[in-house]
């Protein structure tokens, strides 16, 4: 594997009393890679180290990771890394860090058991001292002494983070929401916030990614009564799509099951994996008798069965694509099932999710979807949490995080709207140096920021060349030109040649490719007598030649790649 | 120009008497490329020539238009083309289709203006029988007689068309919605519709692209009162940004700004040149004094200029794109401009609308977008809209069309709740051969359909592996193997040499490249003694050893070009 991680001249050394740094590495100005850094005096913790997936503009890309060239020009300074919960876009980047940054991880217990999963999948093992926290016990790092809060999101055990160190105290809220009547029964923890904001906090950094949506953001326990409806009414199988780490959505989804005397088979390795490690946690509860195996399906009345499965997103390889184009092996969609998608589409995956709804009508199933159908909740904040976010801590400084632009920006104008000074609401970019005193707040540099592209085992050997390459090549494919020159003489004794791929259909385009072989020939013919030494013209006048003859038949501009062999 | 369309033996003769077909070739089980025929008898009359834009995996694709070889073989029979609006999706197959098959073309009159636009693009010109219509005119075509009737859409002039013949009446909707206080005064023909109703239907044909959204589509008035309280409120410039077709939008910005005495520029060619014609048809009117020249915006203060502009989808060569980037030559943004974004993201853009909407606010611009700011509406009927339709008509059969597939099955269920027989209701996909009499109607047959893929000038010369290539380049990359040898011996004598793009990094990868050099080595030294005969062997063991080592070691499948010189 490639060490991508540059060394550099170091960025920043110990910083003097009273200053406190916080240094986002991901997640701002994007939604995805969340990492980001707290500096006091010598010490550093770090926030979260997740991965985000690649953007149409990437293509044959896997994941993408920040880049933690300042984190790893001050490693010796690094005292652990604080998770706030266990999603991809917050702990995916651990197996690639910990390669290089060996450090204690820390997060609730949940939290833990996902990473856990994901570094076996990577055959590591974490640093010694890293441990599962309960929220409110407090862990000392160098300056910095912190301590999980409780809040309420997308996945259980999701917490904030209270940062305590000489210069203030930093309040991180993690991705949240205010649900008062979460399934878990565990509502955020309001009183420690309600404290920590009466005893004084510095800095709020706390999630945008609703900061657009007004209002709030319904209760988990909302689509539960859609989850009973559907099955009241359904003749036929159940099959519920969702993400594999929705563990309270899974046990929603169990718990309809069993009112309505159906049992659930779980399908796909994701789900399996997180249903697994959430049972033996005790996340999750299957009663006696709900649990069935795949493979008893076909034993069972329809009416009696509840599928969990991946797929709300209409990835290609997930287990509900391929039920809906009919290639999954165990499951067969056929009339009278309901399918229910019970998430909403990331921005980016809508196609591939219609597709896949329209794939399971044609197959005749009855498709639950959409806003309108209740079978989804947001796990993030909408402005008026974020106005109780901000009330409660009643912080002196603000750094909108966990967004895009747009989102960061109306973020902000929250925090002025319940009565934040202006000056004291900073927006800022991944690299951004955000310097604090008791006093006073502004971004004082960078540090280096970016992203760091995993295509297959490679990391970081794909960059913006490579990248620039793949989409010529996919736009208008490739022309070779290959010609045989004699090395003394410099003259043509063999080809042109030409060979093309995704280009165009070769046997209908023949005479184009003829013609364009006579052009190349003609144009080497005018160079004749070259030499070695020039070989270089050689290979620009076959590009120019044939780049302007392609443009003028065809309006295409085909990386053309001669080669030029020396007989 | 490729000529696209195979001659094939023909299938479809004179259809007996008592028998009506309707065949769509597309728009059915997608958005776009609508296009349909109409046959009685031994006439063929088609409903729209539309243009579908290329999905994402469809790289380097320009556009897609339908397939039309059923058409082409029946190309005597065909008595003309009717048009129901000037979207693209309706007419932008005319100039390619008009090259083969030169029909007159009907429609309202902006429509032919609209058509007129883009045929002299294309330097064509339409057949001398061709002609603009008024709603309520008949024309006749065979044994058809054809006539529009005004439906409200967002582009003025949208019509729905009552196409009369022995068999029985068909009502196809074009794209519509009810606006009973539309910009123009022109309320949709509701007592044309009744009438027609009264006297019977056989077949409606009816949008679909709505048909999952409750309620009623909102008045496109209701915009004209947001550009009011934004430009009211708007201390600097205010640029709008919408479709360039939407004359009723711009007109509802000329109106605005009169209001607030502001004057209007007209940013970005198709928005130039559709505004232009809509003013010389008499379907857009700039008071004395409205307009102004792009030029002027410097003499002007900022808060007496509105700018009207394309790249409401973040189309990357659109103005308002530019604009977002620095990179437009007329227009910078500056703090204290307003942008108005006036549509909604069509599927797939959604990533590129949110980036410019990020782009403008960290220039400092005030962005207006989204559902909740009401700056934009539908010009799709919704559920309740549709259920009218179909109350007025009163129609025998109903065929949904214009939408994805779940589209057409919500509308197949609105059929059924307004009470038509189940049987009744048909639901198909492109290409499906739709036989009625005065009793029956039924799926009989398919005719050929599908998309031919338009890159550059090429014409249906992109093709299934042209794309895959594309594709596995796109993911990859490519490498590429060249190996002399000689032809007598069948021994390597100079090579193997590889070249690649797309792939990794050259520079840190040269281990990676010298080993699958080696690789390759050993494995034609196996194969040593071949003739020439036998190349084909010595390409495929050189895919089978490189794809493999590259597999291992880098977990990607770039494509193989084993090139072999014989020297």
């Amino acid at each position: 594997m490639h060490d991508y991680f540059k060394e550099v001249e170091s960025l920043a050394g110990k910083l003097p009393p009273g200053k406190l740094q916080f240094i986002p590495l991901g997640g701002i100005g994007e939604i995805g890679k969340n990492m980001a850094a707290v500096v006091h005096g010598n010490d550093i913790i770090m926030i979260d180290s997740g991965l985000a997936f690649p953007e149409e503009d990437m293509p044959g890309i896997d994941i993408v990771l920040p880049d933690v060239t300042y984190l790893l020009e001050n490693r010796d300074r690094v005292r652990g890394i604080f998770l706030t919960h266990g999603h991809e876009d917050h702990i995916g980047a651990l197996p690639y860090l910990l390669r290089h940054l060996n450090v204690p991880v820390y997060g609730a217990r949940l939290t833990m058991g996902m990473v856990e999963l994901k570094l076996t999948e990577h055959q590591l093992s974490l640093h010694p001292s890293s441990r599962a926290l309960e929220p409110g016990e407090v862990v000392k790092a160098g300056s910095f002494s912190v301590e999980l809060f409780r809040v309420n999101h997308s996945i259980p055990d999701a917490c904030g983070l209270i940062i305590k160190n000489p210069v203030g105290t930093v309040v991180h809220t993690g991705d949240f929401k205010f649900d008062h009547t979460p399934v878990d029964g565990r509502v955020a923890d309001f009183h420690r916030l309600a404290e920590i904001g009466k005893e004084g906090v510095l800095l709020l950094l706390a999630d945008s990614t609703n900061a657009e949506r007004p209002g709030y953001t319904p209760s988990e326990r909302t689509v539960g009564k859609t989850f009973d409806r559907v099955m009241e009414g359904a003749e036929g199988r159940v099959i519920v799509a969702s993400f594999a780490s929705q563990v309270h959505r899974v046990r929603q989804v169990v718990e309809a099951a069993v009112r309505h005397h159906r049992r659930v088979a779980v399908v796909g390795r994701s789900m399996e994996n997180v249903v697994q490690k959430a049972i033996e946690l005790g996340y999750l509860d299957f009663p006696p008798g709900t649990w069935m195996d795949i493979e008893e399906i076909k034993k069972l009345p329809a009416n009696q069965i509840v599928i969990v499965t991946t797929g709300s997103q209409g990835e290609p390889m997930s287990a509900l694509t391929r039920m809906s184009t009919s290639d999954h092996r165990k499951v067969t969609i056929v009339a009278g099932d309901t399918v229910i998608i019970s998430a909403t589409a990331i921005p980016g995956n809508e196609k591939y999710v219609a597709r896949t709804i329209d794939n399971l009508y044609r197959l005749g199933a009855h498709v639950v979807y959409g806003a309108a159908s209740h079978i989804h909740v947001s796990g993030h904040a909408c402005q008026e949490e974020l106005k109780l976010m901000h009330n409660l801590v009643r912080p002196k400084f603000f750094v909108p995080v966990h967004g895009e632009y747009r989102h960061l920006v109306h973020h902000a104008q929250i925090a002025r709207d319940v009565g934040m000074d202006p000056s004291h609401v900073l927006i800022g970019e991944n690299g951004a140096v955000f310097e604090f005193t008791r006093e006073s707040g502004a971004i004082v540099g960078t540090v280096p920021s970016g992203r760091v592209l995993v295509d297959g085992v490679g990391v970081g050997d794909v960059g913006n060349i490579v990248l620039r390459d793949r989409k010529q090549l996919a736009n208008d494919g490739i022309l070779i030109v290959v010609v045989g020159m004699d090395a003394q003489s410099g003259l043509l004794v063999s080809g042109p040649d030409i060979v093309s791929r995704g280009f165009v259909y070769v046997r209908e385009s023949e005479a184009l490719l003829d013609e364009a072989r006579q052009r190349v020939k003609s144009a080497l013919a005018t160079l004749e007598g070259n030499n070695l030494s020039e070989w270089s013209s050689i290979k620009s006048a076959v590009r120019e030649t044939l780049g302007r003859f392609l443009w003028e038949k065809t309006k295409r501009r085909p990386m053309i790649l001669p080669i030029i062999m020396e007989v």
